[in-house]
């Protein structure tokens, strides 16, 4: 049903293999969700997308968790099914309560009204936020 | 230059004077953003967004500055120059450092790419990620 | 400054001219606005693009300021500003007051809010609301 | 299905059938749809998102129709398949008629490609389009 | 399901019966997807769509699996779920092997990255990259 | 002017340069656009992403100027100022004509239409387009 068939453990190369093996290692898993199976078609994009994963995701100035709520905010703006399913259950994982899934959907849908009200005004931008301005 | 003119406080009705002292006081600070003083053209709009962001960026099972760089991130995506400037302004005010920047940005970039990837293959979305599925 | 540079009158091919005209006639004027002058680089799109307008923005079940309402509210949700300038510009020369104005850039706002909250929540949509389903 | 229960009247608590109370006073009907519905999971949002479509689509400068129209257009814009079935139907409920809803979407549809012409050739605002420049 | 009922070839007017025959004709194909057959309701759109599909799509400066493949990477940038299968199998049927398809997404997913990362930090564009500048 | 100072290379680490002269040998090129200057605010995002780039425009099935303008068709659609510019020089470098830009924005203009037209009315997908269906 997608554009590329899911590439299961069994089937898969060993250049495939060792990216399966690392992400349900880094994420104490024994399974391998949709998205990377089907990457899988392009181990070349399979592998890079990990890396980036990766990097970007891990713990640094922010926690995963922000980063997490971050990621859920970007995909619910943009509408991708798949990443609003996926990285709620991340951020669930990482300790996302209810009331925290509540106000970051609602965030997301008043950053989108008010985005509007600035664009559809065409409101120039203070001064005072611009730095070295 | 925008859609409508900036209102000024002196110019201003009464209800919009005290919608503008409401904004000056809870943030402690003598001036009011060009988004205030052009939604001020519309008396029951500027109310209305007041009363929305009081509600809903207010401190809860999110953290302020929390709230404020999710709103960065739907602004990132949704290009909104306005909203990009002025709520990266809140958070730094809110404590956000270059570093915590930097990884906010990467975090949005990377969620907008994979959000295409998720939907260019249209990959199902695993049972798993489903609740109550 | 744009991509391709503007075509005036005075240097362009008879056929754009005859387009020229054409948009000169139908609203009663005596200037061509850069976006025409821009498409002229490309003359069977400029063509193609003018009989797509008249078409689709003539008179029918529909006014013509309704659609020019219906025109700002898209371009101002792709954050298009050549499109929210010149189709707000038409919608008060056929008759927009502030008043409207402000309705319509408040109904945009909210319903760029709520798509995100359904999208967010991933609502099942009612079967009442489908046709024939 | 969706990130958070679907809350039916008799288990609402008293706050929340307060809203659905209003909602099916103000629309004369016996049901509430599926998006109050998951909603009513986050009472207070609930309360404010009833309250800003009641402010924001009462009849004003424009009449609800006007507006419902708006919104479906916004909708399809952002592909809000939630929000299109549901406003369509509340269109078709306030007088839209099939031809009304071809017309709407094909002013939608023709708005979304010249917003990416006038975005594409990056073409600079007509002096003439803006308001006090 | 959909908004509009789809029109068979059976009862379809004449003048959709027109479009009909053009479009499998230009095809070289026995049937009609259903794109055309929603349209159908509306047959000066249909009409005017084909027209359009006609122009744009033919051979020109670029070759019709080149524009085929800038469609795909629109429609998934916008998440038309129709028209990514569509245009994926217009591809496919021009030309478009496995290796080109994972490579059009990969190019896709990388834009719409580096698109956020250039508005996220608000980058002035080089004075080398306008033209005429 | 942008939400962080652009780093010249007389001011840059090390690392930085590394970057700055392997773009400048693989474009053959003696200076460095904005975007990189930028985004060497944060090092590992600068190296991240140029091997990303590196990796994804590389010749491979698809040639480098086909991959530039599905860049640019993106760039567009998400109205990316930054992009459209940098990513149509980078086209026109590679060979892409006024013949060829017109013809690719045309293709992004009818697509970001139809796109709409099939969102908006809902239309389900043909069975025929979707793989092992």
């Amino acid at each position: 049903m997608s554009l590329a068939p899911m590439i299961e453990y069994e089937q898969a190369s060993p250049e495939v293999r060792a990216v399966y093996d690392e992400i349900m290692a880094a994420r104490k898993t024994d399974w391998i969700n949709n998205f990377w199976k089907v990457l899988a078609n392009d181990p070349a994009t399979l592998r890079r997308i990990w890396e980036n994963v990766k990097q970007v995701m891990a713990p640094g100035a922010l926690d995963p968790l922000t980063k997490e709520m971050i990621y859920v905010g970007v995909s619910i703006t943009n509408n991708c099914e798949y990443c609003t399913y996926s990285h709620t259950a991340a951020a669930r994982g990482k300790g996302m309560t209810d009331a925290m899934l509540h106000e970051l959907i609602a965030v997301v849908g008043l950053a989108n009204e008010t985005n509007r009200l600035a664009n559809g005004y065409r409101i120039p931008v203070d001064g005072r936020f611009i730095p070295n301005s």
